[in-house]
C-alpha cells in the first residue's frame, strides 16, 4: 500500500473512531436502562450492529457508572457471580438529554446532507 | 448549585460534546462539497442548528486540510483577500464513507432506543 493510500486509511479511521465514540455511551445507557450484565449487554449492542470488545465496554462501564449515571450491583445467577448494571435516576435523565440532543444533531445534519 | 448538580451538568456537558465531536466533522465536510470561506461556512453550519465558534472551526479547518480532505485557496473578493475551502478528491471520498458509517450508527442506535 503506498504512503498515501495509507493515510487516508489512517484519516478515515481517526474520524469514524470519533463519530462512534459519542453514540457508544448513548448506546450504552439505551441499552441500561433494563439491567444487564457485561455479556448480555454486549450482546444487545452486537445485534444491534454495535461490537465494542470488552476492552472498551468495561472501562466505559466504569467510567459511567463513576459518574454517576449508572448503578450496579454484584449477584449469584447460574452459579457465578455477575455484576449487573442499570441507568441511576441521574443516568436517566442525562439519557433522555442526550438522545435530544442527539435527535437535534441528526436534523440538523441531514439539513446539510 | 449544589455539587451533586453541578457534576450532573458537568457530565452531560462531556458527553454533549463527545456526541457533538464526530458530527461536526461531518456537517464541515457536507458543507464543503460547494466551496465557501470561514465566514460564509460558519453561516451555513448555523443556519441548520449547528453553532461553531471560530476557536473551534479554524482549527479544525487546518486539521482537515493538513490530512488531505480539504483543499483551499486563498482569493480577492469584494476587496478582501479570503481563504476558500472545499473537499479535496479524498475527501470526497471520505466524507461518503462517513456518510454510511453515520447512517449505520444511526440505524443500530434506532434499534436499540
Amino acid at each position: 500500500m503506498s504512503r498515501t493510500v495509507e493515510d487516508a486509511a489512517d484519516h478515515f479511521e481517526t474520524l469514524r473512531m470519533e463519530l462512534r465514540r459519542g453514540s457508544l455511551v448513548l448506546a450504552v445507557l439505551a441499552a441500561l436502562r433494563r439491567e444487564q450484565y457485561g455479556y448480555t449487554l454486549r450482546k444487545t449492542l452486537a445485534q444491534q450492529g454495535i461490537e465494542i470488545d470488552e476492552g472498551t465496554l468495561y472501562p466505559l462501564l466504569r467510567r459511567l457508572e463513576s459518574q454517576g449515571l449508572l448503578a450496579s450491583e454484584w449477584r449469584e445467577e447460574e452459579k457465578r457471580n455477575k455484576r449487573f448494571y442499570r441507568l441511576s435516576s441521574e443516568g436517566k435523565t442525562i439519557f433522555k438529554q442526550l438522545l435530544a440532543e442527539w435527535k437535534r444533531i441528526n436534523s440538523s445534519l441531514d439539513g446539510i446532507v
